[in-house]
């Protein structure tokens, strides 16, 4: 009998059907027992007779410490369960199986670290992400990836609709140019390479070859520093895209990505949405901006970079003055910008970069890109470094580049704002950082 | 006025456009010139009459060498080009512009290595790898990447139709065990830690999780053999999938993937399999599968694994036996796949592992795994391994997992396979090998 599942079972009142999934929990009472079983659709209820070792089946190898051979599967067993589907105003989802055969295919070996029933993650993070394997199984904890793959699909699928063409690029790179430190050195067949921190440098060059880009994959950075938002490998959403007028158009392309990872949220997820309690934002149809010299004016500040601070205190203004969660902060000085940012040309000092605040945190950096190879040169000149150990990025620019920009945007810091987890690694299936390298 | 595409032109007959793109190609003649300009969709003729400095705007500064400003601009020089869309049997697409004002946005500092306009590349392949950033302009070389893209589109949009959820997973992992050898080392904030080889441990612990799942990311070989069909980084198409009856549910899930791999590239690329003259293969309802036993006898061979050659005599036995151009080879020996492979339950020494021979190669590598923690620690007491180094990995199967399988396609392989390139660095933007770190 082929497989049902969990969330179509309204459609088979009346049938006999089979479903398949893990005990997500047993309730052993005197004359009748439950089993509530887990697949990726949802829960089912199992309705077990009295005497429950006559529903029984499967193998009786590998039965853990405490279950007996008679008794019901206990949980994060792997069963398969042939019944009949009635209506239940108890039961999720409005019906349940009853007159069940239940065949066992895999007991564990071990019980939970934590009980994955429970509405609550009932363990403190560093045990869940210890046991990442099983703790994922938990519905909230598994909400979030699956809030995670939505919005890294929903990214695609607007920017594919937008002319923008996928690539890869190499995550193992000749020289740490791009920021110096923080980044992991590996021995490449006896010579020194690194970890990419970005794809930045490949994915301009592509602009040359298909005017609008984007990747999706891992940037690595050697981060010493212990923070509730910094991963030493995540998942960069990173766009970049000729022929702009400036980095104006830069944002236009950026609030489209945004709306349409939100839009693909609402439709591909809605159950972890409900799960989370979770209510997506508007993003307005034109994203409120305002220049860093105006932030800095509004926050009474005069350093060169905003504070994490400063960033709540501006994203509370924009909530309150244009009823917007998303505030861009455009014209960061050049001092505060890597040497590829183009320049305002109106304005002395500063650039045509630009940073997406979301719910009081940074979550996209971005700007126009420097475009003509003497612009590169220049701009090398004037921070005391030479051309040498950028030749393979120069190139695309000796070749006729034309004006562009781009953005990146950190897909486990995104679900982390949107799904209102505090710390990053909650949204991040096996998380690397300063203490940790496994699972 | 905003900007058309070289494609749209003849949408536009009669009315004054503004193009913009790269000089493709430049023919200044006695008493007319023209510029062939390139953008994202296609090649644009803007005719310009004899006096050409006449329609010429834009920057002076970045003159290359030998080209005067009164000049046209040279081939690669970046363009934005208003002029009236007239029917024309010569140009590309029927349609040309006429009475041109061009505005020269960036000129290129150096000529391309080779001409980007010819209809072949006129480069040795070392070359182009070396000029990547300009060498994949040429339209050939573009099409190929475009194609791949195409396919990992349609990989994504067939498993997410079926099911599947996109994971991430770690690239930095803590200790070398899939394969021992090949791997690259780094220094992890003071740790060795090694680059995964694949995603294998994970997406099999994500089946605990989601029950089935995809991943289409870098994987790394310290690949020490300089050959055209390896690289030191490549773009991995991930399954894995649980509650199957053994490795024939994950072949037809294959099945389906490869099918609307290439039905995407239809959809996606016709200009590009075109250009290239590609015929994409029809896939049969069923892919032919032979068992690997069956293979040996064809072959007359007794090795426990198929060689190169092998693999395209049986290629183009399914071919000429059954009109495929893909071959399922089933049951390989024990002896020659990994230790997590599902056993043949009713043929001992061989295995429910596949591969998917495409157009006399080796595409894919799959099987079902094995599923059990007792089982887990028999297969590696048998390889003489014990299980500490594997403890991460095996959590999963401590709490419970379903039977399943999966499967792992080299995207650059595949489409240098379906592309007729004869060697995988064609069609990969950026190659990494023994010999190659950069651009």
């Amino acid at each position: 009998m082929s497989r049902v599942m969990s969330a179509e079972l309204a459609k088979h009142a009346g049938q006999r059907v089979t479903i398949a999934g893990w005990v997500h929990r047993r309730r052993q009472l005197k004359s009748v027992s439950f089993l509530v079983v887990r697949d990726r659709t949802g829960l089912a209820q199992v309705v077990v007779p009295g005497d429950a070792a006559g529903a029984l089946t499967g193998e009786a190898a590998g039965v853990a410490a405490g279950v007996g051979a008679g008794d019901l599967p206990s949980e994060e067993s792997v069963v398969r369960v042939t019944g009949t589907v009635a209506a239940s105003e108890q039961a999720p989802g409005g019906h349940e199986l009853v007159a069940p055969e239940i065949h066992v295919l895999a007991r564990p070996a071990t019980a939970p670290p934590f009980d994955l029933y429970r509405p609550v993650v009932g363990a403190a993070l560093p045990t869940v992400l210890d046991h990442a394997p099983v703790a994922l199984r938990h519905p909230l904890l598994r909400a979030g990836l699956e809030i995670s793959a939505a919005s890294a699909a929903g990214f695609r699928e607007t920017l594919d609709r937008l002319g923008f063409t996928e690539i890869h690029t190499p995550k193992i790179v000749g020289s740490a140019t791009e920021s110096g430190a923080n980044v992991f050195g590996l021995d490449y067949f006896g010579r020194p390479a690194y970890l990419a921190q970005s794809p930045q440098f490949y994915k301009q060059a592509m602009v040359g070859v298909f005017e609008r880009v984007y990747e999706v994959g891992p940037v690595f950075r050697a981060e010493p520093h212990d923070t509730v938002r910094h991963l030493a490998q995540y998942t960069s959403l990173d766009a970049e895209l000729g022929f702009v007028r400036d980095h104006r158009d830069v944002m236009a392309v950026l609030r489209e990505a945004v709306a349409g990872m939100i839009e693909s949220v609402r439709l591909r997820a809605p159950a972890a949405l409900d799960l989370l309690g979770v209510v997506p934002p508007t993003v307005p149809a034109e994203i409120p901006a305002i220049h860093f010299t105006e932030a800095q004016r509004l926050t009474s500040s005069n350093e060169p970079d905003l504070s994490p601070a400063q960033e709540r205190w501006l994203s509370e203004w924009a909530e309150r003055e244009h009823g917007s969660e998303f505030l861009f902060v455009t014209g960061y000085p050049m001092s505060k910008r890597p040497f590829y940012t183009h320049p305002d040309p109106g304005r002395p000092g500063y650039t045509n970069g630009f940073d997406l605040l979301f719910r009081g945190m940074e979550l996209v950096t971005g700007g126009q890109r420097l475009h003509r190879y003497e612009d590169y040169v220049r701009a090398l000149a004037e921070r005391g470094e030479g051309t040498a150990a950028y030749e393979g990025y120069l190139q695309a620019f000796r070749y006729g580049m034309p004006p562009h920009g781009g953005f990146a945007l950190g897909l486990e810091r995104w679900t982390a704002r949107l799904t209102g987890a505090a710390n990053v690694r909650q949204t991040t299936a096996f998380p690397r950082d300063l203490h940790r390298l496994s699972p």
